[in-house]
């Protein structure tokens, strides 16, 4: 898939909850933290939150969100990526976690979390982040509900 | 050591600022989060944090914080737990933390996560989570700089 990422804007909000709600993987709060983040990161420049989306065919159709870790030196997390569920696997979500990560690089970052669940809605990221070079460092059993595990993802970045 | 425990106000925050310090097991930025998420507490009763102080000798001698986890069913975290250094080794933390996990399973809370450092400063605090039945669930290496770890310890509580 063609297309460029560039800072996201608010002109880009619903685009964004649309996306949000066609994945399906993602329940009614948590796209309400989502687009507050979203808000955040595009309205406050010192919230913490950086927000890109890529753009294709003149339109958002993904986007991630990464961040300082609180309290840590030189730890970031990638709080979202999401990509259109009509235009999954053509590198889209690659192209923006491989712009997360050189923009955490060039922050002087040198461990990125990216914590994920165990449901079946999102083994699509978690085979990306595998291939991608993360290591499933913890697990924490039950932790979204019963039955849903949070996953915790690490890399390491080389000085 | 006697004493009891009540919810926090505002009139205990310099108490509680001074028994940070004191610890010496925190940084500057952890004092002024665990102060900022103190005030959220005291102050706004929609904040989702949950302060209560160990009043012995006329004063705060210790405070615990806790509050569900965003995004989950039924996973409450618990935030901070802190003791005058002066009065430690005399089962205040452990009756803070009694008191968390009573409050968060009458509120319905089903696990309890508590997030800490692997440096030796938090020997004690892990010792009492360890003694309470909480299993270290999993570790993120350097987490918080290099060569200090987070410890993620679990409870799971009896329906």
């Amino acid at each position: 898939m063609d297309g460029s990422i560039r800072p996201a804007a608010q002109k880009d909000r619903a685009a964004i909850k649309g996306i949000l709600i066609r994945t399906r993987a993602f329940r009614p709060a948590e796209i309400k933290c989502a687009l507050e983040v979203f808000d955040a990161g595009t309205l406050d420049r010192d919230s913490g939150y950086n927000v890109f989306v890529f753009i294709g065919d003149n339109a958002p159709l993904g986007y991630v969100c990464y961040g300082p870790t609180p309290l840590t030196e030189g730890t970031f997390d990638i709080y979202w990526i999401a990509v259109d569920p009509r235009f999954q696997h053509q590198g889209i979500g690659w192209r923006l976690l491989m712009w997360a990560e050189e923009a955490i690089a060039a922050a002087g970052g040198r461990l990125i979390i990216l914590q994920t669940s165990s449901q079946s809605a999102y083994e699509a990221p978690r085979r990306l982040y595998r291939r991608s070079g993360y290591i499933l460092e913890g697990t924490i059993a039950n932790y979204y509900s019963p039955g849903d595990d949070m996953l915790i993802y690490t890399k390491s970045l080389q000085p």
